[in-house]
């Protein structure tokens, strides 16, 4: 059995029970809304050190942080180090999307360094494989593709984002309307390429029920991956996005017939006034699964500070609805992330979720901003440190530039709005009382 | 005769067309714009090579740079670096808010060496001189402050932040609603501290005439400063930020009767879901002057990646309307920024005032992303590094980590999705024609 279709016996698994008390809700509410299918928690049966978390309505916004090796560069130890200062950075979960070296043993290295849950996307590893065995990833087959599913699920693998919306049809239409990015998923890239060489329809869409009884046997969450995701501004909430948008919608509701948790990757590039209308479109099209977008990036110009335009429009995307944030680092578009841009990029997204949270009436959200603020109006510099999102970076902040009096900082010095005022409205305040 | 009274005659000055040149509109349209006092052009009759920048409705949202010493850190050489660091950046216009060593000749320093509007604080020289000669901020004078403001116009100070609404009456509201940080404004903190010692009105408010009599000879653009602004999220959109602001709309149509242009200062740290309700307020209260926004920041606890929060404010609030961004570094909160975070905080907040141009249907901001997606799109490496928002760290984050084919980039190598579906798309799209 699974999670979902314990939920929906009404059954108040464990699981269920540690990510209630962990967002202090009810586990009654969260184990109707994983029946209702507006919350997942990802959690394959054989994933063993699983500190489980839930997405979705409801809940507190979840950040994920990808990792992995490229075909350039190989580093399984940076690879472990990345994992590291994504979690000291508090990342909810972590991505897997390796496609150089031995793709299986760092998958295993990553399951094992973390208790958070891993998601991967397992298309990468079936193409670079078959491209590297064969001669190029038009040799991809549909047994390859669910075989490489199954050896990830083995693995304890919680989530795998795979591009069952990648369909003909879609294709069709992206190629009669045009656009100015095309493809920019590698899981779509590959899919179309293959579609294209075979003249045949996508295999995890044409056999979405074999990818479902996977899924079933190990639990695992699908992210239906949203392979025409724009790739620029000028491409976004296109008929190509949105009807494969309708397309997942339809497999959201097979995968929960079949008891499969599911949620919905969104965009991509998209401009910040859209934001909210493709939110409210996933949410209804989906019939309310968890959104899980990358980004969105709020222009295509900043590249070297990408996790900025991601904070920008995760914090809107939160703040209509979107459940799960996928982190941007500076390195988008330019290189592999570098250990530091990882961390970077937790931080950036945390911020987004954190505002988001905020707007949206999250109490214990609130009450670490008013923490902070008390500590702010007291001068107490040890517990602003404490309560900042980055406490080893604020405090080499103040630090390296250490005021003449300590009660205050370099900015205003003496001159510290809060140190005068405090001296006078208290004088004031007892001559009136 | 200033620009405002100019404009209201309907004479296209050569400020204006060189500002409607800028913005790609007509001259006309901008003079009318001015006359109405939606836009206004900050530029001192005696700042001689000035660069003027218009800023408000139907414009480029422009952004700011506040740099200057501290009491604890006074060091000339810096704040010139610091000035080159946001000139760099590209800011549309700094502020000197120095408060240490001798401030009148590092604010003539600033006018020097930049043609791009120079924004300043008088109150900040008047109390810190009074302080330093006459033992306490107390023995300010309506004098001190109003010659101040005089000595500033002198020098070619094209706009100034004027505390206003920092009124007894509107202090004695924040007393009895109650705040968690009382007052953060510097200004405000000192204006307070005389109000209360001497149990007198606030003289820029009771003597208002006289500042907008200076004003008027200088053709100074007054910035009519939120000393109440709120200092937390916990503050934001109270009783005091509120009356503060109806007094600010109210001294608008006095500065405008006076032939004064004016724009209007707003908060602060305010909750993301409030912004768009703060910015629509202001533009009722205040007969849509130019807002022009510190942030605002999206939460308390980014202290080290403020820069950040105020991105995600920055463009949700340029998005529903405020015209002009003040940055925040990552420094805020902790210490004077440095140079390196004058760089980051200017080119945050560009993004922000950049995503929300493109929100707001700028067509040369969403032709500037076009060229960059074209760019991708071509594996144009020279092109998209040109066309980032910051080109050297773009540039420099390429060149740490090249790949192993020229085209593309380390993140994916020869998976690049684009080169992939290139390649496919092209040779199916052949075979269909």
């Amino acid at each position: 059995m699974t999670l979902l279709s314990r939920a929906r016996e009404g059954t108040v698994t464990e699981t269920i029970s540690r990510v209630a008390l962990k967002e202090g809700i009810d586990p009654q509410i969260l184990t109707r809304s994983i029946a209702e299918g507006t919350v997942v928690i990802p959690a394959n049966s054989r994933h063993k050190h699983l500190d489980p978390i839930g997405i979705g309505q409801g809940l507190s916004i979840k950040v994920n942080a990808n990792i992995g090796t490229s075909q350039d560069r190989v580093n399984i130890n940076e690879e472990i180090l990345k994992l590291r200062a994504a979690l000291d950075a508090k990342t909810d979960a972590v991505m897997d999307l390796s496609t150089g070296g031995d793709i299986s043993s760092i998958r295993r290295s990553i399951l094992e360094n973390t208790s958070v849950p891993v998601g991967t996307v397992p298309i990468y590893q079936a193409a670079v494989e078959t491209a590297t065995k064969k001669g190029g990833i038009i040799h991809l087959t549909p047994d390859i593709l669910f075989e490489t599913v199954e050896k990830h699920a083995l693995d304890g693998v919680d989530f795998m984002t795979i591009h069952c919306g990648v369909t003909r049809n879609t294709l069709e239409r992206l190629r009669q309307e045009g656009r100015t990015t095309d493809i920019v998923s590698r899981g779509a890239a590959f899919l179309v390429s293959w579609m294209l060489y075979h003249d045949r329809e996508n295999p995890f869409y044409e056999d979405f029920d074999r990818l479902l009884s996977i899924a079933r046997k190990y639990d695992i969450t699908l992210s239906l991956g949203d392979g025409f995701r724009p790739g620029s501004l000028a491409d976004a909430t296109d008929r190509a996005q949105i009807q494969e948008l309708v397309i997942l919608g339809e497999l959201t509701q097979r995968a929960w017939k079949a008891d499969v948790q599911v949620m919905i990757e969104g965009p991509g590039h998209v401009p910040l006034d859209q934001i909210e209308a493709n939110i409210l479109l996933q949410k209804r099209l989906c019939h309310n699964a968890p959104f899980y977008v990358l980004g969105p990036l709020v222009t295509d110009i900043a590249a070297g500070y990408d996790h900025i335009a991601c904070a920008i429009g995760g914090a809107v995307a939160g703040m209509a609805g979107a459940d799960f944030l996928c982190y941007v680092t500076p390195a988008e578009h330019l290189r592999l992330p570098s250990v530091q841009d990882v961390r970077e990029g937790v931080i950036a997204s945390r911020i987004a979720a954190h505002a988001a949270d905020i707007a949206k009436g999250n109490k214990a959200a609130f009450l670490w901003d008013l923490k902070m603020s008390e500590a702010r109006k007291a001068l107490n510099w040890e517990r602003q440190i404490e309560l900042s999102i980055d406490p080893e970076k604020a405090r080499s902040y103040r630090q390296s530039s250490m005021p003449n009096s300590q009660d205050v900082c370099t900015m205003c010095g003496d001159l510290c709005a809060i140190k005068i005022v405090r001296q006078y409205l208290k004088s004031s305040n007892k001559s009136t009382c």
